[in-house]
C-alpha cells in the first residue's frame, strides 16, 4: 500500500474549496493557500457550510472531522513543500500559470504531481518554464467536484506515465471518476461534447424550430433521463436489438446527413439575444443565486439517488 | 371541463403497448388494435408485466385497475370508430402510413386527432392521401413513453391550431412532457440534439482523444448529472454570474471555433467498428437483454427520484 498522497491546493476560490472538500472527505490531509489573504481566511467557514449541506443530503458523515483535515497556509512555499500532489486552481491565464508552475517545480520535491484545474489551457501551454516537464498535468474537474465526480486527466506529451497513473489512481481513491484525455485538444472531452450539443441547440433556436424552454425540456424530460446513468454510446448500444453496429446501420445515415448539412456557426449576437430574452422572461437575473442554490440541492439529492441505485445494481 | 379523450392505439408493438400504459394509468379508456392477431392477443399480458414493474417501483398504484381500462379490438374500424384521439404506432414507412392515415380519416369522426408516433417521417410526408389534412400530426415519444415523459408534438403546415392545442393538452393531462416542434425538420429536436452529440463523440473516438468507455463516463458522471433535471440553456445560464449572455461572452468563442473546425462526418465503417469492438469487449452481445432490463430498472428508480425531488422543490 503506497503512502497516502499529501494534498496542497493553490487558490481558495470556488473550485479550490470544492477540491479541498473532495480530498478531505476521503481522509486525506489538505493544505490550502491563496495570495488573497481575505479569501484564504474565509475559506474554512465556506467549506464548513458546504460540508453541512452535504451532511444534510446524506453525502458526508461528520463535517467537523473532515474540516479538521484542512489547514490554511498564507505562504505558497509552506503550503506545498511537503505535498505529494498539488492541485492548482488559479485564474485561466497561460502566462500566469507558466510562472506559477515553474515556482511550484522549484518549491516541491521531485516526485510531487503538479496538476492544474484548468478547463481551457492544455499542459503544453503552461509547462514551458519548467526544467522538468514530466510532473505537469491537467486534472480538470466539473464544477463543483464535490457533487459531480468526473475529472478529465489530460497529460502533455512530456508528462511521465507514472504521473498519469498516480493522478488517475488518486482520483479513483477519493471517489471521483477520472477519464484519460489521450491527446491535447481544445475543450478536452466534456466541453467538446457540451459544445456540440449547444451548437445544435442554438441552431434550433435560431431557426425557430423550438423555444429555449422546449429545447431545455427535451433534455430534462427526454435525453437526460438516460444520460444521468449511462453514456451516449451505451445508450445507442441498447437502442437496437443487435447493439451499436445495428444502430449505426439503422440511424447512422440520418446523423450523417444532419452532420453534413450543418451551416454557419450559430453564436451570433442575434441568436444569443433571443436566448437571453427567453430565459430572462422566465427567470429574472435577480433569481440567479436562488436558482443556483436549487440546482445544488437537486444535484445533492440526485447524487444520493445515483449512489443508492448503483449500490443496488 | 371537456369530455375525456377516448384513445385508440394502432399497433400493439413495444411503443403501442407503452402508449396504452401511459393513457390508461392516467384514467383514460384505451382500445388497442394490430393487424397481427398474435401480437394483439399477447399485448395485454405484456402490458400487465410492465404495470407490475411500474408498481414495484412505486410509479403505478393498482395494475389491475389500469388494465381494466384497456381493451383489444381485432378490427381497425371497430378500434377507432368511437375514438377522439388515435395514436398510430406502425412501421416507419411513409407510403404505408399515407394509406393508413387515409383509412383512419375515413373511419373516424371529423374531430378525431390522428397522431403518428414516427421518429423520422414528418406529417407532410404521410398526409397526402387525406381529404382534410388538418387532423394529422406527429406525437413522437421517447422509448418507452411509460418511463420517459418527453413527447415531440410536430404539426404539418396543414394541421389545425385546435388539433395542436388538444394534442399538447392531452399529453400534459396524462403526465407526459410535450414540446412543440414549430417547423418540419428531419430528426425533430431530440434526435438532432442527440445526433450532434453522437457526431462529436464519434470524432473523439476516431481521433484517439478518449476511449468509448471514457466518453460514456464523461456523460454519466459529468454532463448528465445536470441534464437529468435541467436543460443545456438553463445549465449555462447558471454557469456564469450574469447568466447565459455572460456565459456566451466568456465561452462562446471556444464553441464557435470548435464548430467551425468540424471536419468530415465520422460515421465511417472504421469508426463504427472501433466503437463496436470496444463496447463488445466490455459487454458481449448476449448480455444485451439483461442490460436493457437493468436500464429500465434504473430508469424507473430515477423517475421515482425525480418526481420526489421535483415535488419537494
Amino acid at each position: 500500500m503506497p503512502k497516502p498522497e499529501r494534498i496542497a491546493i493553490v487558490g481558495a476560490g470556488l473550485i479550490g474549496r470544492a477540491w479541498a472538500t473532495v480530498f478531505a472527505r476521503a481522509g486525506l490531509d489538505v493544505t490550502i493557500t491563496d495570495i488573497d489573504a481575505a479569501s484564504l481566511a474565509a475559506s474554512r467557514e465556506r467549506i464548513r457550510a458546504t460540508l453541512e449541506d452535504l451532511r444534510d443530503a446524506g453525502l458526508v458523515g461528520d463535517p467537523a472531522a473532515v474540516l479538521s483535515r484542512i489547514r490554511c497556509a498564507g505562504d505558497l512555499g509552506e503550503a506545498v513543500e511537503t505535498a505529494s500532489y498539488v492541485q492548482e486552481c488559479g485564474p485561466e491565464d497561460a502566462e500566469l500559470k507558466s510562472r506559477l508552475f515553474a515556482e511550484l517545480e522549484a518549491r516541491t520535491g521531485p516526485d510531487t504531481i503538479l496538476a492544474s484545474s484548468t478547463s481551457g489551457i492544455v499542459a503544453s501551454k503552461f509547462n514551458g518554464q519548467m526544467q522538468d516537464r514530466s510532473r505537469a498535468i491537467v486534472a480538470h474537474p466539473v464544477n463543483p467536484p464535490s457533487l459531480i465526480p468526473l475529472v478529465e486527466v489530460a497529460p502533455s506529451p512530456d508528462t511521465a506515465a507514472g504521473i498519469v497513473d498516480r493522478t488517475m489512481a488518486l482520483m479513483e481513491q477519493v471517489g471521483q471518476s477520472p477519464i484519460l484525455v489521450r491527446r491535447e485538444v481544445e475543450g478536452f472531452v466534456l466541453n467538446r461534447l457540451q459544445g456540440a450539443l449547444l451548437n445544435e441547440a442554438l441552431r434550433l433556436l435560431r431557426d425557430g424550430v423550438a423555444s429555449a424552454a422546449d429545447i431545455d425540456r427535451t433534455m430534462r424530460d427526454g435525453l437526460g433521463r438516460r444520460w444521468a446513468f449511462m453514456g451516449p454510446f451505451e445508450t445507442i448500444d441498447l437502442n437496437a436489438p443487435n447493439g451499436a453496429g445495428d444502430y449505426a446501420r439503422r440511424y447512422g445515415p440520418i446523423y450523417r446527413r444532419l452532420d453534413e448539412a450543418r451551416d454557419a456557426q450559430p453564436w451570433t449576437a442575434e441568436v444569443i439575444d433571443r436566448l437571453v430574452d427567453q430565459l430572462r422572461s422566465a427567470d429574472p437575473i435577480d433569481a440567479h443565486e436562488a436558482r443556483c442554490d436549487r440546482r445544488d440541492r437537486r444535484l445533492m439529492a440526485l447524487t444520493a439517488h445515483l449512489q443508492h441505485a448503483s449500490d443496488q445494481d
